[in-house]
């Protein structure tokens, strides 16, 4: 049982970067996201199994979200094959081949255990043609029945993906198709992937209104603060990305006001945390100054505090959202956030996102 | 008010690498040791100042000691030029020129702030003829006159530091003249810089003996865990050494048999902890098998839960040192811990020791 709209913070090789489980719930994340693609790499499928599941081999006794491995597959991996059966991909760590199908998807998200795992999708790139996209999700609803039929475990929720890309009449077609089968609950798989922020938030509109109101609306690889308040407002229940921990670690803090960087000189002298109302263990303990020279020296210990710092950000975030829903008071909690919270310039926001794309970390 | 003989691990830059001061505290440290010259290059001695010191600067309410930079100055830094004066050092980070003199390290140490103070001292290499170790002991008696008449607050010890090499007649020299000037402890420095195991040993009981009982003895930069009792064994009171958080780094762990390295083979299959009868955070919450694999992955939870079993190990030495000399049996408490210990083989420690003294992590 989670409460929600839920942000899931991204651990996909069994840690959240920097983080202990206890800090996760000292922040009071109620669960995460790990990734069945770096797991099975690393340390393999079965020495997970053989440690009782992923909780226990990692020590997190909350919930735990798998995804399938599919949007590595397609974004990480190289030298892919793709046909029906599945796709053979070669290892981004040691080139080693290897082949995921459906059924090895579900077998691998059994053994790993999480409460709710994934169905196996094939992910095209934001700038494909209607075409590809169309053949990419007829595959997609293809094993996402293979999935069904694979799972053996009653006591996991397997959640379909909706792709069709860009185009809204194949997101329609993916989602009806979908939620004949009967999914625990339903993700929005292949946006926030390089497409301009208009084109996620009005696709991620006209999907969620269409899914079914009672089971779970997962959008994937979202995001930033005021991309969460967007899609809160469109439906979404779920949401998870590696942007809050991954920026902190570049010296990126969120506040109310915006995404301040840490390693400005302005920093150097601050004797106050870097967000006075906030009550996190970072601002409730440290200074900016001293959270700025720890940067400056490439402390380890920055990079934690900074992702704790995020993460509270995010999480009182949507426990606010929650709050204002439950109180009929969204709209008027969206239009004052949204006031405040000065958002990135959209075209540096995409150079930065597209250039992240193709270089990034390749550990989440 | 510290209990002894005490191990202060390192944090040169107002951080232990790695961990938070409350971890710190759960481990059970008492002390740690921050260094005058890291500080003043960064974040510079009057961030510090203007924070209330160190001790607020870094959230650190247990006891703290600074070095005075002389060690840093004479291994680190570039380009000296040593006179009576002081010296002329260019900083390692960016080439700036700086001066420390006896007198500025006091006033540098009284603005940090911490509770334990060291005097300037030259420090010559283990190989260096008598005469120029003896020029330089002469040189740090005279630095360390200098300090006490520099020193304003009273509420800081201020601790002299024996210099000689590895010359019995100079070390003896040496505390014969810092002792007289009635200093509140004393430190011996110079050893463990790259000369032979026994060789320290020796100079260390030698030394050690002479000194008076009344005041703490500390070895400075030692060390490892053989060390450290071979140390209290010949009346040593504190040690400091980056070793067993720099090595954690590095995969080696301490366990009552020895170190062993977790990112071998053999790791990757344990469910059993590192050491099953450690009780650190690491041990009670995380197979071998997940340490090794946050390794494998260099995931920054590695370095953490490695640093922490490696100080709660050295910190529990030193506990169970000390209640064996209150019992009146560290006689057969060393012999065991001794017999059990397997030490890195004497060649292949020297070989690690003076390669890493020529391609250090220059942060501690």
């Amino acid at each position: 049982m989670v409460p929600t709209p839920i942000f899931l913070p991204v651990g996909s090789q069994g840690t959240v970067k920097t983080l202990t489980p206890e800090e996760l719930k000292d922040i009071g994340i109620p669960m995460i996201l790990a990734n069945t693609y770096h797991l099975y790499l690393r340390p393999g499928i079965e020495v997970i199994e053989r440690a009782g599941g992923l909780h226990k081999f990692m020590n997190w006794d909350r919930a735990l979200l798998t995804d399938s491995g599919g949007y590595q597959v397609f974004s990480l991996a190289r030298l892919r094959q793709v046909n029906d059966d599945g796709v053979v991909f070669r290892s981004h760590i040691d080139g080693s081949q290897h082949l995921l199908t459906p059924e090895l998807a579900i077998q691998f998200q059994e053994a790993i255990g999480a409460d709710v795992i994934m169905v196996l999708d094939e992910c095209p790139a934001h700038d494909d043609s209607l075409e590809k996209v169309r053949r990419a999700m007829n595959r997609t609803h293809r094993w996402a029945e293979r999935c069904q039929k694979a799972q053996q475990r009653k006591d996991q929720a397997l959640f379909a993906i909706v792709q069709g890309g860009v185009y809204p009449q194949l997101r329609r077609q993916s989602l009806e198709y979908l939620t004949s089968s009967g999914f625990a609950g339903y993700a929005i798989g292949g946006l926030s992937i390089g497409e301009p922020k208009q084109v996620t938030l009005d696709i991620t509109e006209e999907t969620a209104a269409l899914l079914p109101e009672d089971k779970p609306r997962y959008l994937m690889g979202v995001g930033s603060p005021e991309d969460i308040v967007e899609g809160i407002a469109r439906g979404i229940d779920m949401f998870d990305s590696a942007l809050p921990t991954r920026v902190a670690r570049n010296g990126a803090l969120f506040t109310w006001r915006g995404r301040h960087n840490i390693e400005n000189a302005a920093y150097s002298q601050m004797e106050q945390p870097v967000d006075s109302d906030c009550n996190c263990y970072t601002c409730r303990h440290f200074s900016a100054a001293y959270l700025h020279h720890l940067f400056n020296c490439h402390e380890l210990l920055a990079y934690r505090l900074a992702t704790i710092h995020n993460l509270y950000f995010i999480n009182n975030l949507v426990c606010k959202a929650r709050a204002a829903i439950l109180d009929g008071a969204f709209s008027s909690f969206r239009d004052s956030f949204l006031a405040e919270y000065k958002t990135t310039d959209e075209q540096i926001r995409l150079k930065q996102k597209q250039k992240w794309l193709k270089s990034r970390n390749r550990s989440e």
